[in-house]
């Protein structure tokens, strides 16, 4: 039997390798991989949005500068962010936990109290869990359940050229936060006595520890009456999602790298690393924003609001996702975003 | 901050402890946890029911003796067996995958291959997966989503005093093959050149590695139109889940241990270990049989079924579950069952 490594086919490659010719039996999937979140159409009103996120310990977060309480809010959170990438709300989650003997009640407690306080906060019912041991390390695996109603569903697919696109609050700062923590983690290793001065590094750590999923903008949509064409949520770097969203859609894509917004404190942290800032927004990743298409009739609604910018628009050239850069110049974009095979070679 | 090992809970004590006080949002939350799946009313007529499990090497699985394609189709099965508890149709399924590098394309897609095959086979949609890199080891994390009518779901609560205690098929088959499996490790181990002629222990090891959900029972219920008062599967041994039942309808139960129903070949490996069949059959677990309650009035429907034993009744003494032995000695039951931060301790 010939013996090819995941690394050969990374994460994106494998899943649509292993779920080829998938059969459907049931008329009420609407939709299978290839989405934020599966839907299925138990009602007539609302439709059903399912989505999952594993997280493995040493390959999503690392325990000795994650605290367990963040971590469980982070845990929920980028499965929400999932659900309102279709535009849905999220209305239950199931928990799997799977724990070394290293873990004590105590920090399954504190696991738990994130989970709980990103439940409330967001208002989702906990429904289930199932915890067991594992041979080493932590394993989360959070599951979401949603709704939508037909109307307001938005799937990757459907961007039109010419259509606006749009991205909520600003990108790379959680990347930025990963490069910081990990920094610092090393020096600690060097000086385990040193407690290190992270004041000037808040909003990029808080980023990356405890992203908000952007249930606000899917209120904004309800309210301004909006329903974009296509959305995704950024959780492996602009340019991954653009290209899914191109992909889906059967479109392609102008970005303008002066449209692309950057928090300052980002831009800071890439220059005391040497990595430019529209790099951190592009291959990044894990800023949970929502990343979204719409029609130009709807520019009008949104020109003025703060938190979302306008980037660029959609063409009419399959799969060709271009950058112009601040100088003018056209490069292609390509997903080099945060890919958790690819992570493993580095 | 003190340090509570978490076996001093085991897995019911953790998860209790947990998810105590939880609060639940949305009205159409009817279930959440404490029963085989949650339940979520969405539509009136279909309820949704949602589970998960975890499968996690080295504690659920030696993939030394577990082929991955037989491990895919149990961890489907597994799933779709807390469907079928409710009295259930599962509908989708969405799968999460944690692997090492030590895994192959290859592997993956005898995982996928044995998962795929079950989902063909129970009729049920794959409908999304986040594969990713774990540190070591394989972790499975599969969610099941069903559906079933208000009238026929079937929770863990309702079992009446005098009602009958029913089981499927015979139980205690899935552990003797473990028994036989892990005996088999420690010869290989010893002697890696010999292939064992494991030819007269096919039954147990079928029961072990590639277990079949009781879909077909959810049928014959629906054929002979009889609602069972209670149900449960037996994942942790029968035990465990009478337990469970008598904990959630607040009744107690009577069972004779001449009447549970053990296979010859179960009852073969009980000897060769010294261990005796009706210890396999209440503490074994993994037997993915059904285990429910029916009123009496339905007696007449169901005594002449081959693949269902009447096993005992339900009482008035709530949470006193007593074994009647063949000397007519009475044991109260205790959960011993298979509870994976036990097995740790061993």
């Amino acid at each position: 039997m010939s013996k090819t490594p995941i690394t050969s086919l990374g994460e994106f490659g494998l899943i649509d390798h292993l779920t080829r010719n998938i059969t459907h039996y049931h008329k009420e999937t609407l939709k299978g991989v290839g989405d934020d979140t599966a839907v299925a159409a138990f009602s007539k009103e609302d439709q059903v949005l399912l989505t999952k996120d594993l997280l493995v310990e040493g390959v999503h977060f690392n325990t000795m500068y994650t605290p367990l309480k963040h971590l469980g809010y982070k845990s929920i959170a980028v499965n929400l962010s999932d659900i309102y990438a279709m535009n849905g709300t999220p209305t239950q989650v199931i928990i799997g936990v799977a724990i070394s003997s290293r873990y004590t009640v105590e920090a399954m407690e504190e696991l738990y109290a994130g989970m709980k306080l990103a439940c409330e906060k967001y208002k989702v019912d906990m429904v289930g869990g199932d915890t067991t041991t594992s041979v080493s390390g932590l394993t989360i695996s959070v599951t979401a359940m949603g709704k939508v109603s037909q109307n307001n569903i938005t799937y990757r697919s459907g961007a039109n050229t010419d259509d606006l696109i749009c991205v909520s609050g600003n990108l790379g700062g959680a990347y930025a936060g990963l490069l910081v923590l990990e920094r610092e983690k090393e020096v600690y290793k060097a000086n385990p006595g040193v407690q290190p001065d992270l004041s000037k590094y808040n909003y990029v750590l808080e980023r990356q520890l405890k992203p908000e999923p952007r249930k606000d903008i899917t209120e904004i949509f309800s309210r301004l009456q909006i329903t974009p064409t296509a959305m995704i949520d950024v959780s492996d770097g602009l340019a991954s999602e653009i290209l899914h969203i191109c992909k889906s859609s059967k479109k392609g894509a102008a970005i303008y790298e002066e449209k692309i917004p950057v928090d300052m404190q980002t831009a800071g942290v890439g220059h005391e690393f040497e990595i430019d800032p529209t790099t951190l927004a592009l291959n990044g990743g894990e800023d949970y924003e929502l990343l979204f298409t719409i029609s130009q009739k709807d520019y009008e609604k949104i020109k003025d609001l703060e938190d979302i910018s306008i980037i660029g628009h959609i063409t009419n050239n399959p799969q060709q996702a271009d950058l112009i850069t601040t100088s003018e110049n056209v490069v292609p974009l390509k997903a080099q975003g945060w890919d958790a095979f690819k992570k493993e070679e580095e």
